[in-house]
């Protein structure tokens, strides 16, 4: 392990779980201590889920969304991966000196709205000015508390042989949206960010089916790493069907001439599901109804060999090992 | 008001009251939203406090303390100051390229052991790296929740006419700490931050009596942009006597020199506590029995006279508006 941090660290590949286990897991042990998207809190009588997010996106303002909306989108959709219905947001700004006030409004607009989508109060915050060059325009930091439904128990570690697995849409359109908007390739092509707040589409899933094994948001690493964290966590192979995955043809165009694997550019509004076959086309009848699933697909199955792997059925039937995720993954979306 | 941020947007006085006000009150409007340092939350027959805190102070190790100690001494202080017993925290780290992992190492671990004696977990975290020159060293943002102790209420709109005025120990520690840090005055003086996590002593309080009517740590803009801020939202008068403000004799000399007032300088181990007159005397002999408390004093009473003011009865016995706080306070400590 370098004895510096790297930008890899914060890729949310390899070298951040590393980072996590050496540093942040040996020092903070404890029985709450989480390895999945939020906490789990019995406080009061009640399951709660609790998560913090920080948002350093690179500009902060992109088609489909900006660092705002995303702040809200985030966390929202981390404490309904746990099946938690987000009842309570704060939020925390660093902001750069010199910023202009009416972008501040405009991105607390977008929280705001956002938040109202989903049915979640911003309740407390704080806000930190830093020097010109102290800070890349403005961090935010949105932490949150959500009630777990009754009933609902889903982690990374529950996945089994026999599980479907289901995107709630196509995939890495967010972190193809941030590398076009940065201009570093000359590339110009109509991809927007899937940027969006999740519960309502979670809460539907819930209605239809409570036998749900995992639910993750392919944020930081994109699908592919979501997968090889499940697989590991769950100790499970996972078999993908190339064919099955949804790609925006523009997306898909992108990645072709830049040499990028869609399955491993960010998503801000997908959901990976794991589920018993049997309820799978359930849930994926509900989810096409959604606004914001309605590509949803069956793309793979869960196998008890070849844990720890996640496998790819090309088009002409051969099996090929997904490459694990590992050092900066390209492009850098927060 | 400017229509970019300034430094003063983030200095916690009357410009980051206005910024609160016009962008983020305006849009974040709720009945939890709140003006004290901890929202609110009724959830599942508890009531939780719930607060949020940005940390980039600079130097990030100071006497007395760094930056991962003042992150959780910060976020227990404000649930403390509610009465909130402090359960969970998470943590979000932004990192700058190049940082040096054991720093990290180094924080995490003054985290952990600061944690551990105030009893509270750390239960969720995100990590971030931005790209050198994109943030200064580091910046950590701590969220936490806490259980509000049956039959405590405490807010900043509680003081009333009759209250006295308590300050846990000697003022603006912290500031003058971060001031001398930075080497900018070329003067050497022998000056440790207060820094310290107050769980323990509000408790301590709370054992002695219930009847005390607003805790606040007097961070960001120190103990005098404190007893403004409660001035105005209680709409009372405060009187101090300046003879009886516990103050550093090295902090003093520092102030004398930059002419600086120590009560605008930053605290972070100091609570402002309001309390009828009936059991100050009670509250301020459990505190100097406080391993962070030995130096309690009354300091004050509230009046139903000059509301929204606070005056000082100097040593020669004449009364002095205390300047209300405005723009940049120096130093600016975070």
């Amino acid at each position: 392990m370098s004895d510096v941090i790297t930008l890899a660290h914060g890729a949310g590949g390899k070298q951040t779980a590393e980072l996590i286990d050496r540093v942040f897991k040996a020092h903070f042990s404890n029985p709450q201590f989480t390895g999945d998207d939020a906490a789990v809190l019995p406080i009061g009588g009640a399951n709660l889920a609790f998560t913090t997010d920080g948002f350093i996106v690179s500009p902060p303002e992109f088609p489909g969304g900006n660092i705002g909306k995303l702040s809200i989108c985030g966390t929202v959709n981390d404490l309904s991966c746990m099946g938690a219905k987000p009842l309570y947001l704060s939020c925390a700004f660093v902001i750069e000196e010199g910023f202009p006030l009416a972008k501040v409004e405009e991105y607390a607009a977008a929280m705001a709205k956002t938040a109202a989508e989903a049915g979640v109060r911003i309740v407390a915050g704080d806000t930190k000015v830093a020097g010109k060059g102290q800070v890349d325009h403005l961090f935010i930091t949105t932490t949150g508390i959500g009630q777990i439904v009754d009933g609902v128990h889903t982690s990374g570690t529950l996945a089994r042989p026999g599980d479907a697995v289901i995107v709630s849409g196509d995939v890495g359109r967010h972190g193809c949206t941030i590398l076009l908007a940065r201009n570093q390739f000359g590339i110009d092509a109509d991809v927007t960010s899937d940027c969006a707040p999740l519960w309502g589409t979670v809460e539907a899933m819930l209605d239809t089916t409570k036998d749900i094994h995992v639910i993750r948001d392919a944020t930081r690493g994109g699908v592919g790493t979501v997968l090889y964290e499940i697989a590991g966590q769950s100790h499970v192979g996972i078999h993908l069907d190339s064919q099955a995955i949804p790609v925006d043809p523009a997306v898909r165009g992108v990645c072709g001439m830049l040499g990028l694997e869609p399955l491993y550019l960010a998503c801000e509004g997908r959901l990976v599901i794991f589920a018993p076959k049997a309820v799978a086309d359930d849930i994926v009848a509900t989810l096409r109804q959604g606004k914001y699933s309605k590509d949803a697909a069956i793309i793979g199955e869960v196998t008890a060999d070849q844990p720890g792997r996640v496998i790819m059925r090309t088009e002409i039937g051969a099996e090929t090992l997904l490459p694990p995720p590992g050092g900066e993954l390209l492009p850098r979306i927060c």
